[in-house]
């Protein structure tokens, strides 16, 4: 560790701490903190060129990172304890870039109450690559993916597609919508819907690859089919404008574009009105979209009950 | 996830979680495990070109990755529970070339009884990046770097040196010998040793950056300088052998080169002849090397009492 590396950390990443004692000020090889009932712990990597655009710049990279990483414990309805971070610096960037990623990971960190208690830097002649690793705890059985049932109900958070638009808006394919390219630069995590769904939903996944394919996901790992009424997905004002000009292809693009971070979760029937009240309770939407049939794999199908065509399999990042 | 990524992790990653529930058969977001006691969290990221050579190929990042993470579990004393990987595969990957790295990643796991328990995959245009989240636990307080007290002794593990020249073999700049090589192929993390120190040694960290820049790192975050013996730093057979044509400017490659892994560590002085003891406990042998004194910094000198003038601040990854 160089002197200059020293005073970065000092500087910029000792503040993210937050006083937090688990972190150790950063002055040793691993955090340390007293963890309670069920640890969780989520590490997910994020490539520049892959997971975000060169051209969305460091900030943008770091709330991406935060968010989707975030997104992993709260499909698990854990309660977010703090998080690691590790980062390979492009051989381009500038103090200035690097301090705009710190202190972009810091503002997000702090709205979530979150400290940053350990990680490593590094640089390199290679893209922005993030790793952050998410440290959560549960006092019950986290939600899994595995526990849907024939019978139970299918609901999923929020709208879905906002942010598969707001990246083509990043990308300068379409019109600049303040919403859309908020929801793809600043993903939120449904934390608080998460551990409402604690003892409540049989199954959650949270939808980083699109509907289609997380809803693939938790099919496959439940052993059962999901039935979606394509007509009851929820869209955002400004999605529902952009399908105007789109129809059937435009669905197809929304439920497969991905990071979403939306929660799609199932529940018996007789957690429903429970459920479609937390809009009330939690200020979240929810909506009941489908239901869990014997089988495997996903039926979307139109309003005429038409199958929509959707290769649920391939996900693949942009 | 593609169908090709599924049959991956079914095929060559879940047998990396040995059957331990906490990684909940890689199908969730997180792992989820129950901790006791302080958990302790190491996050290090490793870059190819930077901390291994793209000549090293697949296995022996892998080695590297696991072996100079699990090392920062040993530098606090823990004990070590399992561990998530996430790693950015470069586009010129072949299956092959991802197998390779799987199972080195297994057999040097497997050789210390440690179980993946999640983590992430990638691809991009990038070198092969390796981010490892190590976890421990440890029932008393961590050993830290912070413990240091003038009148302590110096002790380190193991010999000095042998990777920075298994490097140079890697490199081609020096005739192959099986045991230097091994060294900065596949680092040993001092795991039983470090618990062994536990409520013992007053400080400790390992050597990742080098002797000279680690007992730096140590001196500050205690507050207080080091004064080390060059004369009684241990080298290994070929090393000495390789230092009888380098002399001075040869003892300074060794202790600047980094990527030992070996724990260097202050003690009281009464616990000296248990610490030198452990040789015959646990086949680590222990060298006393120098002392704690008050002030700053640290001092190496040689045997006719002239220091060495090495910069120790400045360390960088080759």
């Amino acid at each position: 560790m160089s002197h200059g590396e020293f005073a970065f950390i000092r500087d910029h990443l000792l503040p993210l701490t937050r006083g937090d004692r688990a972190a150790l000020e950063l002055s040793d090889d691993a955090a340390c903190l007293e963890l309670s009932g069920n640890s969780l712990l989520a590490s997910d990597m994020l490539v520049e060129g892959v997971h975000f655009l060169r051209s969305d710049g460091p900030a943008v990279a770091a709330q991406r990172a935060f968010g989707s990483n975030l997104s992993d414990l709260a499909a698990m309805g854990a309660i977010p304890r703090g998080f690691l971070c590790t980062v390979c610096w492009p051989t381009r960037y500038s103090t200035a870039d690097r301090e705009a990623f710190v202190d972009a990971l810091g503002v997000v960190a702090a709205a979530e109450n979150l400290a940053l208690l350990g990680g490593d830097m590094t640089r390199a002649d290679a893209p922005l690559t993030i790793s952050l690793t998410m440290i959560g705890e549960t006092t019950s059985d986290p939600l899994r993916r595995n526990g849907a049932k024939p019978g139970d109900q299918l609901f999923v958070s929020g709208t879905i597609g906002d942010a598969v638009l707001g990246l083509s808006i990043a990308k300068g394919e379409l019109d600049k919508q303040d919403f859309l390219l908020e929801r793809y630069q600043r993903p939120q995590a449904r934390i608080e819907l998460g551990q409402t769904l604690l003892n409540k939903a049989t199954a959650c996944i949270d939808i980083s690859d699109g509907l289609a394919a997380d809803a693939q996901h938790l099919a496959r790992e439940s052993g059962v089919g999901l039935e979606i009424e394509g007509a009851l997905i929820p869209w955002s004002a400004p999605v529902l404008h952009w399908l105007e000009n789109e129809g059937r292809a435009g669905v197809e693009t929304l439920i497969t574009g991905g990071d979403d971070y939306e929660l799609l979760f199932t529940a018996p029937v007789e957690h429903a009105a429970s459920i479609l009240a937390l809009k009330r309770t939690l200020g979240v939407d929810v909506t009941w979209i489908g239901q869990v049939v014997e089988g495997e794999g996903v039926r979307i199908q139109d309003e005429m009950g038409v199958p929509l065509d959707i290769e649920t399999s391939g996900f693949t990042h942009f």
